[in-house]
């Protein structure tokens, strides 16, 4: 495609919701029941009201991931048809609703997430402050792309307030550990990769099918109580300090809005495995991620830096014939870059807390207090030579709940 | 209560499905829909039809168990009262179908899955063969019940096959990583505990609210692929190894049933954190659990030795605000014992394959072959003098399917 896409709808510029983009998420108008909408402009478009189609009048995305992926190929097309077009303004503008009067949700139900770990910057980063004195990356990390599960269940949707979560740590290397708040509440900046086809147990998915099984890609804040993850994480990985919660952006942008992100991951030295091999068209992606603490920007970690590709984590999950269900969720771990104000948790941009970062206003921090809002968001070249928008995923920590009795 | 629980229904001596018992499953009748129903001797009630409730007409448990602890009681006392009282035999036999003519599936929909590590035998054994010259146990192994996410969407119903995985490996440390079939695929027998009642975001569970979540108790088949698990779990946990396949058994057994069976666990050393540290009515519980090869009778692992208590795992779970959703399903971890034919898995049994395993008829095993069958039960005492069962976690193993290309 070339010159912008075309629409009868106002997009302010910059707005990142032009016509090449077409992200999807649920809304609920006020009032109303939740339902799948497209984003346009500062608009959502109704579509189980604009289609006709009543697997769009669900409060989650899952039915319609469900129904794979040439069916995303025709409804993508018919909504660009329908926006697109004048002819269809008369029927299409009374379903389009104003996005600062609807409310958004958890665009789909997640049915499992896998963490990974696919920054070479961050898994070098974490190494030498989780292990000091061994070897940053593990003997493992050039040969796969390292993931783990974590809990579907506190998967919530941006703008949902984080509670600071107890724990148990051991401030003290040489006294018992304590049970308390915990004092390193940190964010990770992550990308999202939202399945919607399932795969049947005991067939792995090869890179060449990624786009076959995945819908599209949002933002993750992976939000993580350090001193907690530190004490707990051997030898079986982290646990809680991760599992009370997990941010998603409201829109989940398709694959078919990224073609003009793809571009060539680094060169990986070994050769991974044939299974891990990507030949002519590698699924690395060109996302410019940005993040904000109160409203600064403190990092700007880019996705093109990532290691490991996502159609090669999803070779990977998938290598031991586990299959793939529908609203499975797998982010790609922290997006750090080379560069220091590339990082993409506070355990790295403050090393550790040995180095605070300095904010406008004459503010310090190490990790987050209470009352702190972090705002993830992310761009992309689009088709039309715009630029895509991802939204953000955004969050403000509550002070901990004193535990009872 | 004293003296036999009394029932109409003829139950074979053994049966280990008496009146004191009454597990739930879903199963479907020859050319039916499957629904839920409760096991009494080698029948299954159905009780959609026996008390007339669409709840039960449901192809999991999930609906009636997010009813909560007082439904569920009242619907064991009326079961139990139907199957108890020679009146109602007129009205219930009708809806009793013979097991052997019915398919029994999962018995709930997973939503998240986590796996502990409770044993302290198991720990130690473990640890000595995956970290020689370290000490065995962690530092904080004592201090928190370590657990981590498994995969729910490969939870599958005792008897499916499990097919050998592919993964990568490094047989020889001082070359490259190889991809193929696992070769040194393993069990744990593991206890699970189903989640009937869900929990609040930030609201921790105590020790003293476990029986008003946890509906009632499975068992557990976690196969394990240990060279893909070694080569991989530094430093995020196991992954690959072990989330192509979770067996559970078709029958859950309410806590009600279990009233007998609870016991003081071993003595804890150094005394547990405040949220971990039970009083007056632990959670320990006296399962005997008998794993089978082939038929052989290869280990008899003793719940009652585990370090933790459900009721720990639990608390712990929660201790960071992490919400619990109905079908949430926590296992032990391997059950293992002090004796070397109490250990729940062939790598501990064959420590790391060194020791071969010698079955009755001169065959050796150190990992499981092709065509292997592992069969997993338990019993405990009941209220009644009675021992109650917990039926088996079967599956054998099929070869690897080779990767395409």
């Amino acid at each position: 495609m070339t010159g912008a896409a075309a629409t009868w709808v106002d997009v302010p510029e910059g707005s990142g919701f032009g016509p090449a983009n077409l992200p999807y998420g649920v809304f609920a108008p006020s009032g109303g029941e939740p339902r799948v909408g497209v984003a346009i402009g500062g608009r959502v478009l109704d579509l189980a009201a604009a289609l006709g189609d009543p697997v769009f009048a669900a409060p989650a995305l899952n039915p319609f991931l469900a129904q794979g992926p040439a069916r995303w190929r025709e409804v993508r097309a018919r909504v660009a048809e329908l926006l697109g077009d004048e002819r269809h303004r008369a029927w299409a503008e009374p379903h389009l609703h104003p996005l600062d009067g609807v409310a958004l949700r958890l665009p789909f139900e997640v049915a499992d997430y896998v963490d990974f770990y696919a920054s070479e910057h961050h898994a070098a980063n974490l190494g030498a402050l989780f292990r000091p004195g061994q070897p940053p990356l593990t003997p493992n990390w050039k040969h796969l792309p390292i993931g783990y599960h974590g809990r579907a269940g506190t998967v919530v949707p941006s703008g949902t307030p984080v509670v600071r979560p107890c724990g148990q740590y051991r401030p003290d290397p040489d006294a018992p550990p304590v049970y308390g708040p915990t004092r390193r509440l940190d964010i990770e900046a992550e990308v999202g990769f939202v399945v919607g086809a399932p795969s049947k147990p005991g067939e792995p998915v090869p890179l060449s099918a990624f786009a076959e099984h995945v819908f599209g890609v949002c933002l993750v804040n992976d939000w993580s109580a350090r001193d907690v993850q530190a004490w707990e994480y051997v030898p079986l990985g982290p646990f809680l300090g991760k599992s009370f919660a997990t941010s998603v952006s409201p829109w989940v942008v398709p694959l078919a809005a990224l073609a003009a992100a793809r571009t060539a991951p680094p060169p990986r030295e070994p050769a991974p495995p044939p299974y891990l091999r990507d030949g002519g068209e590698p699924w690395g992606l060109d996302l410019a991620l940005e993040v904000r603490l109160n409203g600064h920007l403190v990092s700007r970690p880019p996705y093109a830096a990532m290691y490991w590709t996502p159609a090669q984590m999803l070779a990977h999950l998938t290598a031991n014939g586990a299959a793939l269900r529908t609203g499975d969720l797998f982010a790609s771990g922290t997006v750090s870059g080379p560069g220091r104000e590339q990082r993409g948790s506070l355990a790295e941009l403050s090393w550790g807390g040995a180095e605070p970062l300095r904010l406008p206003g004459g503010a310090e921090r190490t990790f987050l207090h209470d009352g702190d809002e972090v705002s993830i968001t992310a761009t992309a070249p689009g088709t039309d030579g715009s630029r895509i928008g991802f939204g953000e995923v955004t969050g403000r920590v509550l002070p901990a709940r004193p535990p009872e009795g």
